[in-house]
């Protein structure tokens, strides 16, 4: 069985609900549908859904009830790259190989497809009447409210200023200082971390997992956030521009601290591959079946784009 | 007994739950929250809270049990205007007489105190682990998981790409332009309507309203929301300045089109006493247990700031 095959139905899958909720351009306002739409079909590797289902699939074979909340997910993955790539922000005009929202819609429509977008993965998430489909009515069926309220918390946490919007801000604030090793490590755990955290816990909650399992998994989702990070500072150096559709050495131009220009190519490898045992280390309780986890697991440390 | 003393203790307990629930400044990184408290103490009139404070109280003495969700309304309500006056979209400099935040914060930190606010709100809702006080447990021990999601719900539907959201695209997009005023309506119904019926729909709710109340509520939050929008368009023409803490006359500068420019200001009037009189008309059947609210109706409608 190829297991790239099922990631690939899996995405499929994602992608088919975050179109079948995502208002249409013929809703009215159609821009800002519009506008939603293109940040969130640009070409995204739809990792945080994955780590969802995944880590759902430990505890349960019903992992596609996590489908409404894998899209939220994405849509607060989305709302982040659209406001980190402002003018404001990172000033970024290319992301994925296709012009960033505020490049093709302008300033004020990119802030609000953000804001929509975020606002809607909470809309999702407590099953508002508006977005209500096959997808969602699932998910009413299968999650109790207890659990429901659970998966905001954890996704609103991560998100929030102590988490997400503190490494955004944290970043922006660093650029051009010095920043220590432990700085740095806190940053990413925020920026990158929380949400990936999220992910894999929001997925164990809704596979209903023992305390214990939730609590290794936690564990692991940490080890995969930094080691995702240093594999995107790596690429920013090492990476080729086709293959990542945005433009590299910019952390270098932009004179932000990153795993690499603190410690060169080398270490930042050795700190990925210790990382990466480590993380796979965790998974070892879960046997087989965390087979398809470890192999998306090796794909995150050791991808090319 | 004086109605405005119990609006002025409502407010403080909103404001002293707000104080509560968001970080404080030393909390890291601490320019995040103090932009996010800046905002959020500018002197808002807390008409959102009081209103769901209210429409709980028409269906228990219990309308404290509100307190987490009236403040979430603030925090949606104050991200809302921080993103409004951003130099992209309105470009405003002072708000409640103060400067807006990207003035005194930069851009940047704007943005992402508006999406931080925003995403607490959520948090505070879905009884996040980091804002636990007195105040969210009285919220989880008196609201069931099942209503704490139908609030969620409620505040999310009203703040998205359909409700408030698309007001605020549309009044970007019809500056200088014709407007007719069924589409004013509709984009004042978006902008301005839709998170004061969350407001009282939200009270209701946690008040286990009946059904046919409820409905009754929404009919009177829809006119409250018009009238509250007429009453703006008028201020923005009569107002005094100094009581309103910003500038007037930007309407007229921005070519807005409001009830005031489609129709004049006598007519704009009528039509404010004829919602005020429809509005009180649906409060009858509530008789005196709805006497605060038709105070505060009667406020929000002849107000003069």
């Amino acid at each position: 069985m190829s297991l790239i095959h099922t990631w690939e139905d899996k995405i499929e899958l994602v992608d088919k609900a975050l179109d079948s909720f995502l208002p249409g351009i013929e809703m009215y306002p159609g821009k800002i549908h519009e506008a939603m739409r293109y940040s969130v079909f640009a070409g995204g590797k739809r990792i945080r859904p994955l780590l969802m289902f995944l880590a759902c699939g430990l505890f349960t074979d019903r992992w596609q009830r996590a489908l409404p909340a894998a899209c939220a997910l994405e849509m607060i993955h989305t709302y982040s790259l659209i406001h980190d790539d402002l003018p404001a922000m990172d000033d970024d005009n290319y992301r994925r190989g296709k012009p960033t929202s505020h490049r093709v819609y302008g300033e004020a429509t990119a802030i609000l497809a953000g804001d929509a977008l975020l606002t809607m993965a909470f809309a999702l998430l407590s099953g508002t009447e508006q977005y209500k489909n096959e997808y969602s009515e699932a998910y009413q069926s299968e999650v109790g409210p207890e659990i429901g309220l659970k998966v905001i918390s954890e996704l609103a946490e991560a998100a929030g200023s102590l988490g997400m919007i503190a490494g955004q801000i944290l970043d922006l604030e660093g650029e051009g200082k010095t920043v220590s090793m432990e700085m740095l490590d806190d940053i990413n755990s925020r920026k990158t971390g929380a949400l990936i955290v999220a992910s894999l816990r929001g997925g164990a909650l809704l596979g209903e997992a023992p305390a214990g399992d939730l609590q290794r998994l936690s564990v692991y989702a940490s080890l995969l956030g930094k080691g995702f990070q240093v594999v995107d500072d790596l690429l920013d150096v090492e990476g080729d521009e086709n293959k990542m559709g945005k433009q590299t050495g910019m952390d270098r131009k932009r004179k932000k601290a990153t795993v690499v220009s603190l410690c060169g190519v080398t270490k930042a490898k050795s700190q990925r591959d210790t990382l990466y045992n480590n993380a796979m280390q965790e998974l070892s309780p879960f046997g087989e079946s965390a087979d398809e986890l470890r192999q998306l697991t090796r794909f995150i440390f050791y991808r090319d784009y």
